[in-house]
């Protein structure tokens, strides 16, 4: 039999795994520090690699999970949030003429949608929106089967549609995207910016988390309660902009401040179902949380070899 | 040689139109009201059907332009905006059982879209935006070469994206869509509002047309440049959203609003241009004029089974 090497890269630490295609259990995984005082980034992504590079079997392919704006044809990375020296780096290329076997990449929150599609919570789907809300807010889409690339790649950056124009400024610099309002941050600042107005609450100054927030509301602060009930119905209504756009069977919520569902969910599918141009969108609509977690760009890469390497499909 | 018959059903007038494959040139059109006193809207379609069926040449299939929500897989139409008695009316069924050929169905502005893509402004790029403009926005979006549909086959509505929350009420219920702002009657209102608030223009009244607006504005009136102005802000700034949301090579714009270009073209492109969070979206990026015009519909419903029947391509 023949495997697939997933990579993940992320900003504190890169892992590799091994599978064998049509199988979403790694044979092994590694995971190494993303940066380190005595080699490069890209040196360590190498070592990793050949730590996991199987004694018996070979490889078909390299499949590469890339936070930020990259180039999934050519394997160009435009640039990464964490890593400086990555910008115009053709990290496909590199990879591909090192080890000679194909390399794919694309980026985290494409391929967590993918990993979702086919061995998560949209399996059974042909059309997934899948949203991940975090620090900041990405997605990724599926439809016919088919992720959306677009053009050079940079399509379904979900966190990036305006929500409130001249709303809070975003990571990106422009104005009230749907990330400046409902990600962690865009939560915090809700409760910073009212603290400041006088508003009472258990929470002071503004050195606490989201997770804080979600604590203090779940033990009745108003003022926690209402950033997160504001930000579900900020959600809720571009989610229905997204059906408009996309006509998905089924939402997906991943990232850490979907955790905090309970206090968010009941106001975000109001939001939803009342922004709705025709009740179709919403009838039969299945919205879920990510199932597969800290291993979503991990199971995406590999679904993402297994889509692009048909032959190596057991069945 | 076998021909396809295209029907491009519209509230006023329904034509169709027979093809060769691979050929975009009509071999014949006729038109037909399509209300009428003596027969049903159904019976005056089967007649100018049976009216262009060719007589020496096999007919492949019958592709059909419908407005209004439909599912494309199905052949059902939900409703249509000017055939009161079509509701959940399975047209595809019916004509397939009646004349014995594959009948497709899709709306009329994701046809045009796909005839833009293969025989018009979009010619020879595989990731297109078509935007409609008059008295509603439609659109309709090819990604790696394909129609994107959803689940349902409601996807891509792009005059429904919230673009001003609270903004203007919609045709479809909704506040502050794109279509209540930047359609013909979207600038209407803008310029209805602006007089009922003191504001001077050489136009009076409320009973004028976006084309009399965009007449005095090119005749120096302030409040009708304005309003044209504030139409291609918008529009702007939610291509934006579009861009990425899809990221397309090339935007088209069609539609009779899109004929008064001139005076919206340059703060659209400026506000677009602007409101992107990577400039790679707009670097390259083409922004065009619709032109198949009055024939997309037809054009489009040829594609639609050029595409779905490649065996009769002709190389």
């Amino acid at each position: 039999m023949s495997q697939i090497i997933s990579v993940d890269i992320g900003g504190t630490q890169i892992r590799a795994a091994t599978f064998h295609p049509g199988k979403n259990t790694p044979i092994q995984i590694q995971r190494n520090p993303t940066h380190s005082d005595t080699r490069t980034v890209y040196a360590g992504l190498i070592s990793l690699i050949e730590n996991v590079w199987p004694k018996e079997e070979k490889v078909r392919a390299i499949s590469v999970a890339v936070p930020g704006p990259l180039e999934p044809k050519t394997g160009l990375v435009h640039s990464t949030p964490n890593i400086k020296e990555w910008v115009s780096f053709p990290l496909g290329e590199k990879l591909q003429s090192h080890f000679q076997v194909p390399v794919h990449l694309d980026n985290d929150a494409n391929l967590a949608a993918l990993g979702e599609w086919r061995y998560g919570a949209g399996k059974g789907h042909h059309d997934i929106l899948f949203l991940t809300i975090s620090t900041g807010i990405g997605g990724g889409v599926v439809l016919d089967d088919r992720l959306l690339h677009g053009w050079k790649g940079l399509a379904t950056e979900l966190g990036h549609i305006t929500a409130i124009p001249d709303g809070p400024i975003c990571s990106c610099g422009q104005a009230g995207h749907l990330e400046a309002i409902a990600s962690g941050p865009g939560i915090v600042r809700y409760v910073v910016d009212h603290l400041k107005a006088g508003e009472k609450s258990i929470l002071s100054g503004e050195n606490f988390t989201p997770k804080e927030i979600a604590n203090a509301a779940r033990n009745g602060d108003r003022l926690s309660l209402a950033a997160f009930r504001r930000a579900g119905e900020v959600l809720g209504r571009t989610i229905a902009d997204f059906l408009h756009m996309f006509n998905p069977s089924i939402v997906i919520l991943g990232g850490g401040v979907s955790q905090s569902s309970d206090l968010f969910m009941k106001p975000m599918i109001e939001m939803m179902t009342g922004s709705v141009m025709d009740p179709n969108y919403v009838k039969d609509l299945v919205v879920a949380k990510a199932e597969l977690g800290d291993e979503a760009g991990l199971v995406g890469a590999l679904v993402q070899a297994e889509v692009l390497h048909p032959e190596l499909e057991p069945n």
